[in-house]
């Protein structure tokens, strides 16, 4: 296997065939029924059950989905809220995903003075002894460049927020500059700057950007300033961008972006009346391969 | 006990007589060497014994340090890295503070889109069920003000990220804007307009700012666009920030503003030679009454 995150990823998209990343968000009040009961019987109702649940829904999850996905997402705040068994249940869901040949972003969206961002980075990124085994974390550029460079010390890989996919996005991200360029075009010369000395024998770099499907004209217009870039593209299906949409943030020859999809796919049984929360993990995995599909189209239509 | 935190925050600054913040930072090389060992003795050489010897040298500290000090700030990066172990400690370490009458601002720094938000602010500050039961939460302005808003239903703190301590904080939050204003202004008065609706009987905002000591210019400048707005300010000692430049961001009344201080506090017996580590509280507790010493003439001769 390739060492460098930027050739793992790329490869595995290859050997799966699409570009999709599952966000392994869980709610406790979404599970499939019979995942809560059964937690609840053997830990009370208590942070250690809603723990075990997530753990027990995300394993069931990428049993059904590892020869679909390249990659996946869970994002930590869903655990975080359930003190030390929610981190643990996060720490187990991610060595479970490793162990399935699923690569795992963790999505922390961590920033911090230098020191603080080493111990960030050992945390996430630092291999198989760490807190969190992922191969790459997600991270903030407000505090400049000096907090961003000790995560890529690591050999792992990092997706900086460049343009969100959240409506007050543009608080921020879409100020105009006084030398022409905008605040999120700042960003991503930055992201650019930062992955020339990261990049893997696939092109493309270990310093990868965030950039929303709900803003397709952007996305399009942040590809150019950043051509070696994987493009982590969250905003598709719930929160309202399309395949076609998501399809604007890849490079022209089809590379280059991961599209990520949480609730459309971890809770697509909820679409399903007919066959109920028993299928939880065939309706994910037939949501993936629809989404598939829809992003090939859009890719090939493009 | 008054509700808001700005008032909580403001009492106790008046009740212990000095605006210090002490940042409860652990670094397990750095701790007593007794309390290192007595952990691994129990527990071997584990995360486990990392984090039961932060605890131990965090109740420590805050023995010696509760009627000094209003308020601590840990830094949970270095309690993440530990996975849950270390978060148990982290929480156990903010139960404790709270217990001896120390309010606590959990340094996470977290920052995301609206209903990930939300669950951070479950777990950060919804009172003594959560996972963290803080009384004000660091955040990250980057995504936009629907990405903040979610903290302030909680009644608990934020303290928004505006011009933080290191040395490439410029990178962003320096950026000139098209209508002549600079990035950290904009953030500035952001900040300000969130706290109209969330001020507390002492004047003061819920929506507090992290404005660096190592930048007095800036910070006076700052103080002017958020006269209502609480500083958290850090990069005293250590990073280079003296209590003159950290007086700058104080109003003119001598309030509004708490400074930090991490390692020239929790590990000032490491400067004193002659009495050694077994006295590392009392070494603490002397160095956060020469700190309040030395503000108190800096807010004076301002």
């Amino acid at each position: 296997m390739p060492l460098r995150f930027s050739d793992r990823l790329d490869a595995a998209i290859q050997a799966k065939g699409n570009p999709i990343c599952v966000g392994l968000d869980p709610r406790f009040e979404s599970l499939p029924k019979s995942i809560a009961d059964a937690a609840i019987r053997e830990h009370g109702n208590t942070p250690r059950a809603r723990a075990e649940a997530f753990l027990s829904f995300n394993k069931a999850l990428l049993d059904a989905l590892a020869d679909v996905v390249p990659v996946c997402k869970p994002q930590i705040a869903f655990y975080e809220e359930l003190g030390a068994d929610g981190i643990r249940a996060y720490s187990e869901t991610i060595r479970y995903a490793k162990s399935k040949g699923v690569l795992v972003i963790s999505d922390a969206k961590r920033g911090d003075i230098g020191a603080t961002a080493e111990a960030y980075a050992r945390a996430h990124l630092s291999g198989a002894g760490a807190a969190f085994d992922a191969d790459a974390l997600t991270v903030n550029p407000y505090m400049g460049r000096d907090t961003l460079e000790p995560y890529l010390k690591t050999g792992g890989g990092i997706f900086i927020l460049v343009k969100t996919s959240n409506p007050g996005s543009g608080d921020l991200q879409d100020l105009k500059l006084a030398d022409g360029r905008i605040v999120r075009e700042h960003v991503a010369q930055m992201v650019h700057e930062l992955g020339k000395n990261h990049r893997g024998a696939c092109g493309l770099s270990d310093v990868g950007a965030v950039v929303g499907a709900t803003y397709p004209d952007e996305a399009r217009a942040l590809r150019a300033l950043m051509p070696d870039t994987i493009f982590l593209i969250p905003g598709y299906g719930a929160q309202g961008g399309s395949a076609a949409d998501a399809a604007a943030g890849f490079r022209a020859d089809g590379r280059g972006a991961i599209v990520n999809n949480s609730r459309g796919i971890i809770f697509a049984y909820k679409q399903d009346k007919e066959r109920g929360e028993a299928h939880f993990a065939d309706a994910a995995r037939e949501a993936a391969l629809k989404m598939a599909r829809e992003l090939r189209d859009a890719l090939n239509s493009k």
